[in-house]
């Protein structure tokens, strides 16, 4: 009797990851505040790709506080793998980028209106100063936060 | 002699993968066309986070055209976890989505003083149509192609 109340206790307090390799989860087990007991489909969602070792070994590399949003991450890649299994999150990175030069090309071609309408403008005072600040605001392409030299495709 | 031959034969025709894990590479290896023999950095790289036997499932659960594609994203993603352990890929979409809402906020600015030049335009012709159509392409923020109904943070 004793003995399985111990079970017990064992089996609802141990993490996702515990419980999916059926093992006893230790009181400073790694896994533990970042894969609770009651989401069992976020492990098992980080695990098809990463593996819980490898998984495990990247956790114990960095500092506790940033292993939250590590495994944040983590998870929100295996589900863009899991939606796009070719491409992945670097298929939204690729949309994004391309997102970014339309915006680029839209911005210029506004910028080349103002131009024109300045240029031809007879009303109040001047817009000089309004239509300066746009264009120093304009550096879009000098954010790019790219971190290869050479981008994907 | 000839059982050195033989070996020496067999070591420099095996794949990346096969030679890291020192290992006969069979003629229909699955690692092979994408993990040649002269870059083992690149397997190395994507071994580390992923595992060989999950990079050779993946493989195997899609087409073959597809597969070179597949390994050129995981390793992409290997490089961003490398140079960002905690947020990896996830780092530089996060960062494409602020240069995107900084673009819109622009460009939303240029809109709004086109509109004010426009209105008090006297030159040639109205430029109606040539800001109609600006207005017309800005439709940025209906592209964002974000597959998940909340963003990640």
């Amino acid at each position: 009797m004793h003995r399985f109340h111990k079970l017990d206790k064992m089996t609802s307090t141990r993490c996702a990851v515990c419980k999916y390799f059926r093992r006893r989860c230790p009181p400073d087990c790694i896994f533990a505040p970042y894969f609770p007991n009651d989401n069992p489909q976020r492990f098992t969602c980080v695990h098809r790709f990463y593996g819980a070792s490898n998984i495990g070994k990247m956790l114990e590399e960095m500092p506790v506080q940033l292993r939250a949003d590590a495994v944040e991450s983590l998870y929100y890649e295996a589900k863009c793998r899991i939606q796009d299994p070719v491409y992945g999150c670097v298929g939204i990175i690729t949309s994004l980028h391309r997102q970014i030069q339309i915006a680029q090309s839209q911005l210029a071609k506004a910028q080349a209106e103002i131009s024109f309408l300045d240029a031809n403008f007879v009303g109040v005072e001047p817009t000089s100063s309004l239509s300066e600040s746009l264009v120093q605001q304009n550096g879009v392409e000098h954010d790019l936060d790219d971190p290869f030299s050479t981008w994907f495709y």
